[in-house]
């Protein structure tokens, strides 16, 4: 959504949240990009991007590329190792999980008229919806994952993978919409069971610099396992920066980078993004600021939303699943509020569950005081 | 390349021209994009890019595709039924190139284990490397037009078409690197082969609007003749804002925009390039005045080269295709000027072939200057 000379245009996206215009929504909990807005160094390079805008790309995003990989270093475990070839950038996250899919969705032979074979992907639920559109366009076989009530990873999945033998496995920690991370000997036990079975496995983790401690519990530490990791993260909800598409890989093996990067057009990440990214990167503040304060006004918020007499689950991102019997979404609406129903997760009951962003506190107080009202209608109404 | 807080970072980039740090080349003729810089509109949204780099991307690029649709159905024949659903946006035609190449490489049976069938592409040579790359990767046959010795598409091309029927065939008009238009007569029995054989034809048009009368001479004049034509255009080259990432197919089909949307990842155009796009072809003004004096300087250029002796392939572009048997590159380079060696194109000879863009009057100026210069000294090197 954007606005052009007194134009705005929008389309609300029922798949993924937000695309609604401003003039509709009062507050946006559908979208959970960092709310403390992007960091300053990443507003000064847009300041000045025309610059930039007029050069090609650097089309190995080099400067990008090193900057991450010392982030990784700082922040991560198990990346003392990594180096430079092992990271893929790519204009956002989803442009990632795209090439992962183009690239191994078929085994094929390299002679005329010789066939390919179809590879099969097991991919967690509930899950980001575009794993499932990019393995489904790239012609992989879908395999789902179990999952408990709680919408964790079902505790026999390592031996399922052992029996399925799937090509590949798809985890997001936290989830989305859960905000859950992997419990930590399951997740042990997949990369144990991937390892066996050859599989590559995926992690998606474009959230979990939200959560406490996130450099211990990283997949990252899985790095030099031997098993065939990638690790995606992305700047897009961490940076509130999703206008401009910035996301990369953390790869085990290079060959897997090398593969990635065969997928991806050439220029694929602007200038722009390259210079913001390098922004935000050099910012040492800006992260491990905005996301303890985060983590407090979830907190906050997760026990506010328990007393008005929701439930939530258990999870740790920049946001809550919540569950109610009362439809919420389009009371909020009513009053210019933008949530996000998790109707179209797959795995996910079709109704009462919704996904909140963690926003300012302020910002949060008018969503609990919506809230309070209308449990507290819905009783009076029960009343009568 | 770019600047980041006193950090220069490139690298050369010997494949497609370019990379090189400002501190090196002095005057940069191997990238071709618009001398004159980007339109006045997008520079102004790039002066306020951080507002826009702050929401997600409309999904669907709609504001952008309307604008297209507009500029198509003024500028070019035979767009006069498109409609929005035929026109796809990316991240530049580079992404688009990779989606096609990903979206159309095989065939595939739904089921599993069953298999799928490469197809295969007829590729005009020489033609820019991504087409290869992308085909290559996504795991379809190659097969290669042969060209007369000026470069042009081989006369008996449609009779090829005809007798290998290649799933897809491309073109590219103007060529790069030679700028030059396909005949008329030509492109219209390759149009008729692949309604023939079913090809699907792509027409790389990323160069046309630099020509004249564009209009009546781009294989849009086909849109409507029952051929699965795709044709792509950039705003990178025509609008000289290759660091934003902007380019769009136009699809006579449009089964085939959906199948391509289907192989690109969600929010692939960056709200900052969906702006400029929509600024850029608001302008009127730009592109005629701009195209119209590249033209006029080209042919000053083009005729002096012939002047100092140089022998110049017919074309129309906003560069030229220069022979020399004098090594010119290096010679350039030690002057700060940068041009483009051909030597990597399939099709091309190893030495001998240039490729400069067409820049302002007094830059084209200092080019000619030096290779005047090399051109006398050669000569009294001789006569020692």
């Amino acid at each position: 959504m954007y606005h052009l000379e007194n134009e705005t245009y929008s389309l609300p996206d029922e798949e993924h949240g937000g695309g609604m215009a401003p003039d509709q929504i009062r507050l946006d909990f559908s979208v959970n990009t960092n709310p403390f807005g992007m960091p300053e160094g990443v507003r000064k390079v847009l300041s000045d991007a025309a610059e930039p805008g007029g050069y090609y790309p650097d089309i190995n995003s080099c400067l990008l590329r090193e900057k991450i990989l010392d982030h990784e270093k700082n922040h991560y475990q198990g990346t003392q190792s990594l180096q430079i070839s092992q990271i893929v950038a790519g204009n956002g996250a989803s442009e990632l999980i795209m090439a992962l899919a183009h690239a191994y969705s078929k085994v094929c032979s390299n002679t005329y008229p010789k066939t390919c074979l179809k590879n099969a992907v097991m991919l967690q639920t509930p899950l980001f919806s575009g794993y499932e559109r990019a393995f489904s366009a790239s012609g992989a076989k879908l395999l789902f994952m179990e999952h408990d009530s709680d919408f964790s990873i079902a505790p026999d999945t390592p031996e399922k993978i052992v029996e399925e033998k799937p090509d590949m496995v798809v985890l997001c920690q936290p989830g989305n919409p859960t905000g859950a991370m992997i419990e930590e000997h399951l997740l042990e036990e997949i990369v144990k069971a991937c390892i066996r079975t050859g599989s590559l496995l995926i992690v998606d983790e474009c959230f979990i610099a939200f959560t406490e401690n996130a450099g211990a519990r990283s997949a990252s530490r899985f790095l030099e396992s031997g098993c065939s990791l990638v690790i995606l993260r992305a700047f897009t909800k961490l940076c509130a920066m999703p206008g401009l598409r910035l996301g990369y890989a953390v790869c085990a093996e290079e060959k897997t980078a090398d593969r990635l990067r065969e997928h991806l057009p050439e220029w694929n990440v602007s200038t722009i993004a390259q210079a913001a990214g390098c922004a935000a990167l050099e910012d040492e503040k800006y992260i491990p600021d905005t996301t303890s304060r985060i983590r407090q006004e979830r907190e906050r918020l997760r026990s506010r939303l328990g007393e008005t007499g929701f439930k939530t689950v258990k999870g740790e991102a920049d946001f809550i699943l919540l569950h109610s019997d009362i439809e919420l979404y389009e009371k909020l609406l009513q009053q210019g509020i933008l949530i996000r129903r998790c109707s179209n997760y797959r795995g996910m009951p079709r109704t009462g569950y919704y996904r909140i962003a963690v926003r300012l506190p302020e910002e949060d107080d008018i969503l609990l005081e919506a809230l309070e009202e209308i449990v507290k209608g819905i009783a009076e109404e029960a009343e009568e």
